[in-house]
């Protein structure tokens, strides 16, 4: 969060120089002029052009002022291919094992998690709201809860669901152990073991692994980092495999970032109408998006109960309480049941404070915050990113959320850098977990959601490490030829 | 729990006189020497034998003193048959929804639920403890936890697990959310949609219903409501049956309230070992047990790591905590697994409230006391059945927990007896529930973990109703003859 105005005006040099408003090589405005232009003290607008220039955008020439470096161009993503590949078993889970058994209150650097900031001043309300619904007199709190969950719960997912354009009753709603219980319990009320789900590639490890655990077959589709699933080989796979569900972030994806466009995301159902499978939709991170208002789900363009709108507070709130949803639409009374044999019913007492953290208004401007909180944060990690990653990086842009992806030359190994860097209390999140087959090894997810001199030096070990690894895998190409 | 001294004595009383110690038509001692043999006032001691007037197990003649009860013999339980069934599919998902969707704060009187009697003294330091973790400095309770747990707790359930006669590393543990999701856990850690799994008959419908809803079979073994499953017809079955697990509630059963014996538990520790399956323990009634010290869990008997340990604090502290365990001994790797495609990692914040209140001391004299109130309990339950339910019908002899299990005529139907209950707010748990194949429809299960004048009205109107469904089932059956 920007809490000083030498920030918020370098973010917004930054974003008109990464804009083209100020090309390269071009001179900005004397310090006194931009002063002037945003009202600030000259001593705010010298500040401002030394965060800029300390991240390589300007640089100074002794009595000229400063200048717009050349934009270290980096290469775009290809498109992605058109065809999917074949139903498989997903495997990597000792990856995924790895990094879920790390204890989060270690000096790590954890830069591979899909941790929130929860060190916030807007928080604090929730922690009030716990501590209440621990002393509540009627000890509902302790309570085993009903199996759909709390309905003043329900009753304010259901008030926040207009915000993406569904008008959810509090009764199409089912309170679940986090997201990942929501989407686990998508996929058995929608697919019996064996069933084949197409999925986004790269994408969320959890949804991956739980097609795993189930016996069913993930169907990777290729995807496009700015425009999302492809959907021409959507289509081919449908035609040629007997599909049953497609799994799917297409809000603030995990982990490329780009957001569907509503026009994409009405012919994803259309596609999913005509051949007629289910919609699983996971939009926990649908309310960081950057637009506003926040881009439209799936659910509320569908008018047959056909996708299964899955979602949590681990992204907005705080992950440890684990209190998720499931919009189940028609297939209810499955997900009813698949619920109740993985866990029962869901903890009380967390549902309790969260309801009253919403109820008293405290969400929208969290979100409000938590947003531009992030956004400032991705400006500064791309500020490191481009003094420090090697310029033949690929790096994706993000609409919402708090990751980037970043694609290395073909031959780093995501894996071995992840244990360079842990060596260093470091950590990212290697690309293969983002496979159901290992693909992606040379690419990497990292959380820019917390931003401090820490983590900009973790990040930047990381764009160090990449380029010395990229050097000596060339020298040993070259020794080889 | 009996606050009151009179309460006391009456306990000690009615204990005497259901051991027989004094018989039928004997009288009693008289006022003065029962004052002055247990050092009481005399009002005290008019007040217990009153407790024991209205419950029907005493009366008085005038001018002689007070006499016993011929006392009302009910009918045992028969032995099992020696027979497995085939293994099969379970259902009865329809009763076992309608029983976990009833909300816990409506005036309905639930004897139906797996309840605890959460408004105690000996809760409120636990209530501290959730408000202090909802304030922690390092927001370590809003943080994802590590995927098997937090360090404070799992040692803290490990020292815990030497009252059982385990001494469980902390790794050796794994936090779920709830015995459910433990005992789904190690279902699916241990065994394949199509396995076959061994259960004790009846037995909780939550695992009844995992075992469905995972495409596993349940194989029903006939069980005595005294000594628990039947080791002969288990062994005939596993001769049988290519059963993978045994899945089995040896300690304070629910629904029958019986402790298999140590010695019983080797001889099913053996037969598993011959037969090379795996057992699934539920022990989340253990500590309920009556018994000083408290039976040894199966787990504590196998050094092979065949036991899934399965337990939780919903029985003990809290259940809408949703806090329970697993130790999956030599499935751990596959438990994880299973355990993080489920939910990911458990609720972080209950868990350091937990940790705390076992650390500082607070859960033995809660158990203690919890104990006591539940055997005090049983008694004032048991003297209402006595008083108010037909001789006909047979009540199981809990040896900790409760729960009470009741046999009527194999013409009553439990179904139409709670309908009728409903309209009443009262609720029980029908027999058909604990069954994979809705056997036991003449049964029911009641929950006395609280006592008071509405609950005793309450288990009164529910005999009532059982006397009249079976008077005119009688008269029907003489009319049709
Ligand atoms: C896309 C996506 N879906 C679901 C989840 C799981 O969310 P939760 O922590 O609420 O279970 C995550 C978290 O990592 C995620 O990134
Ligand atoms: C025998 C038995 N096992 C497991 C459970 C589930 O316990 P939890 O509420 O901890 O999931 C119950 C609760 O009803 C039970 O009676």
């Amino acid at each position: 969060m920007s809490t000083h105005r030498y920030e918020r005006l370098a973010d917004h040099l930054r974003e008109r120089i990464r804009a083209g408003y100020y090309s390269a090589g071009e001179r900005l405005p004397s310090v006194r002029a931009l002063a002037e232009a945003h009202g600030v003290s000259l001593s705010t607008a010298q500040h401002a052009y030394h965060q800029l220039e300390d991240a390589r955008l300007i640089r100074s020439r002794p009595r000229s002022g400063y200048f717009v470096c050349a934009l270290r161009e980096r290469p775009a993503f290809p498109p992605p291919s058109k065809m999917a590949q074949r139903p498989v078993a997903v495997s990597q889970w000792e990856q995924v094992r790895e990094g879920t058994c790390v204890l989060p209150d270690t000096h790590m650097h954890n830069l591979g998690r899909g941790m929130p900031d929860i060190d916030t001043p807007t928080i604090k309300p929730l922690l009030r709201a716990l501590s209440r619904a621990g002393r509540r007199h009627d000890l509902i709190g302790l309570n085993y809860d009903t199996l759909h969950g709390r309905p003043e719960l329900r009753e304010q997912i259901a008030r926040l669901s207009v915000a993406h354009g569904c008008r959810l009753h509090p009764d199409e709603i089912v309170i679940t152990t986090g997201c990942h219980e929501a989407i686990s319990v998508a996929m058995r009320a929608v697919c019996e073991p064996g069933d084949i789900i197409a999925v986004d590639s790269p994408s969320f490890y959890g949804a991956l692994q739980s097609i795993n655990a189930y016996g069913m077959k993930a169907l990777e589709i290729p995807t496009c980092a700015r425009d999302g699933i492809s959907l021409e080989a959507l289509e081919l796979a449908l035609e040629q495999w007997p599909v049953r569900a497609i799994q799917i972030t297409p809000t603030c994806n995990n982990p490329l970032g780009y957001t569907f466009s509503e026009k994409r995301k009405r012919a994803l159902l259309a596609l999913a109408r005509r051949f007629d499978v289910a919609i699983i939709e996971d939009d926990v991170y649908g309310d960081l998006s950057w637009a506003f208002p926040r881009p439209p789900t799936i659910r509320s363009l569908d008018d047959e109960g056909r996708v299964l709108l899955c979602s949590s507070f681990s992204k907005t709130l705080a992950p440890g309480l684990r209190i998720g949803w499931i919009a189940p639409g028609r297939y209810r009374e499955r997900a009813l049941h698949m619920k109740y044999v993985g866990t029962g019913s869901t903890a009380t007492h967390a549902q309790l404070a969260i309801a009253e953290f919403i109820r008293e208004g405290y969400f929208d401007p969290h979100m409000r915050r938590m947003r531009q909180q992030y956004r400032h944060n991705l400006h500064a990690a791309l500020d490191v990113i481009d003094a420090h990653f090697p310029t033949s990086v690929r790096v994706s842009q993000p609409e919402g959320g708090y990751m980037l992806w970043i694609e290395c030359g073909a031959a780093l190994d995501s894996l071995a850098l992840n244990e360079r860097l842990m060596a260093e209390d470091i950590r990212i999140a290697p690309g293969v977990m983002f496979s159901a087959t290992g693909k992606y090894r040379h690419c990497l997810r990292l959380n820019y959601a917390v931003m401090n001199d820490a983590i900009r030096y973790a990040l930047k070990r990381v764009g160090e490490l990449i380029g010395e690894m990229e050097k000596a895998e060339a020298r040993e190409a070259m020794t080889a030829g």
